[in-house]
């Protein structure tokens, strides 16, 4: 008899990752396939359960339960991206479904932000602080909500919008068409703008790495470029820690790996503030966990979201 | 035999409301004492248990068990308050051990907005909706947040700061030392501010109450004022929709009786958001509950906050 594993399936906009972990939650096999978005849900589920069946036959194992995080705004009671910029052809389509249908077990679906906050609560923190808070830096600033050992998704699905904070108020345009967000200033079109109004033309050709490369050689505007960022997101890790007063907020995603560049001065901002018992408690930390969105949604069906 | 009744204690800087509700949660009783805050704590509390005894006697009841909010930073573990600005000689002393022995019955201690939070959750909104998040506006802005109909009150029970959220870094000056905060625009000294700015001599000896008279008779300085308190209240509402995508946002306490004055554009603000689903769904209201905070006590007594 072949040995029971959990599935986790992370979708991005250009890839979607895959993790298998044991019933103990330990880490089996990782992979990955594209996304390719013009060909539609339904090649794309095809071909990501193909992978999920080699990776099986591997481990000399079945699947028991898949979780499924997907980037947009899901509707999990219906197994569907109610809309999602990045995956624009997967809007509607019921892929929870599919995907179970695929495989032949349950799947349980969340936004992808959520599934990597399950991540930061059960991996990197190992289920040792209930309230935890993960932001996602990429493209865009997303976030989810671990309070009390569960998994907080809201009442449609759509808690954790961290990057549609604002920040501030009739300030920068961001992705959404509203002025001001967190996005707006640390997603990274938002550091990419921020970067050419501080390096002028040194930040031609850059991309978010490479200006937080360009801050570690020292150059002058790059590092206030990622002051500003870390500005921005102090603003709002702030007001994420007078709220929720979580044990730690966990960066994630490409551009978490900038590190110190936007730490010190989130830190900064926490240790200013007059309250001190809930700021000083909150850890602020970017994850070491590699692929903790896909790694969390493996342990998300394994465990449940709480 | 006489019955068993629950006990909810709400104590502000001048008085203390107290309600005792049945077993079925129904309220059977309301009185009030005085803080009488120079007197100090212990006086307080023995204050407060005679008027409990004393409305006990009349209900031919017993109490079963009580619960306490309490405006300021609540050790709910150590059963006292780190600080408040309006409770100051009530700071670090154990005033949640003390009622227990001057009642003879076990006590919950939480912030008061915390137990408001759990007033609109059980009795405003008859526990219909798991989701509520509750804003007290008063001299200060305070919030509660009860999230799948459990009362979050955070790693240090420092959560629901609502009011020092930044909605205008770098604006008007707090109470708590910041500039920008929600209640340096929402509080009612935020308020006063906003209608010497806007109404120049005619704010001269009016309280919030009177600005808010004086925006229903049409005054156009007091309809401004109002307009700039519901926009920044409509920054801290739409950061919360997004951030936790509750059922309700529920405002309490004396400045919510403005009622449309501000809910219109906290309303408008998210009728105008981009992402239409958790902003649809939540609904914003004033509670209509009288004494919510003592009521909300009593019944986190009753039912233990989930």
């Amino acid at each position: 008899m072949s040995r029971r594993v959990f599935l986790g399936l992370d979708v991005g906009g250009t890839y979607a990752k895959l993790a298998a972990v044991s019933s103990s939650g330990r880490v089996l096999a990782r992979s990955s396939v594209p996304t390719l978005i013009p060909r539609g849900p339904r090649a794309f589920v095809e071909r990501a359960a193909d992978e999920a069946r080699r990776m099986a036959a591997g481990l000399v194992a079945r699947w028991s339960r898949a979780g499924l995080g997907i980037a947009g705004d899901v509707d999990a009671e219906r197994g569907r991206i109610r809309c999602s910029p990045n995956l624009k052809t997967f809007e509607g389509f019921p892929v929870r479904d599919a995907l179970r249908r695929a495989l032949g077990v349950p799947v349980a679906m969340q936004n992808d932000a959520n599934m990597a906050a399950w991540g930061c609560y059960s991996a990197e923190l190992g289920r040792r602080s209930p309230n935890v808070l993960c932001v996602t830096l990429g493209t865009g600033v997303g976030g989810g909500i671990v309070l009390g050992g569960r998994l907080h998704s809201g009442s449609t699905g759509s808690a954790g919008e961290v990057g549609h904070m604002r920040v501030e108020p009739g300030g920068a345009r961001c992705a959404c068409g509203e002025r001001g967000c967190l996005e707006a200033y640390a997603g990274s079109y938002g550091i990419l703008r921020l970067a050419r109004a501080e390096m002028g033309r040194r930040a031609r050709g850059l991309d978010a790495r490479g200006v937080a490369e360009a801050a570690r050689r020292g150059d002058a505007g790059a590092r206030r470029t990622w002051r500003r960022v870390g500005d921005a997101l102090g603003t709002g890790v702030v007001n994420l820690v007078y709220l929720l007063n979580p044990d730690a907020v966990v960066f994630v995603g490409g551009i978490s790996g900038a590190g110190s560049l936007f730490l010190d001065p989130v830190r900064r901002a926490l240790r200013a503030q007059p309250f001190k018992t809930p700021c000083r408690h909150a850890r602020v930390l970017v994850a070491e966990t590699p692929e903790i969105g896909a790694l969390g949604a493996a342990l998300y069906a394994l465990e449940g979201g709480g």
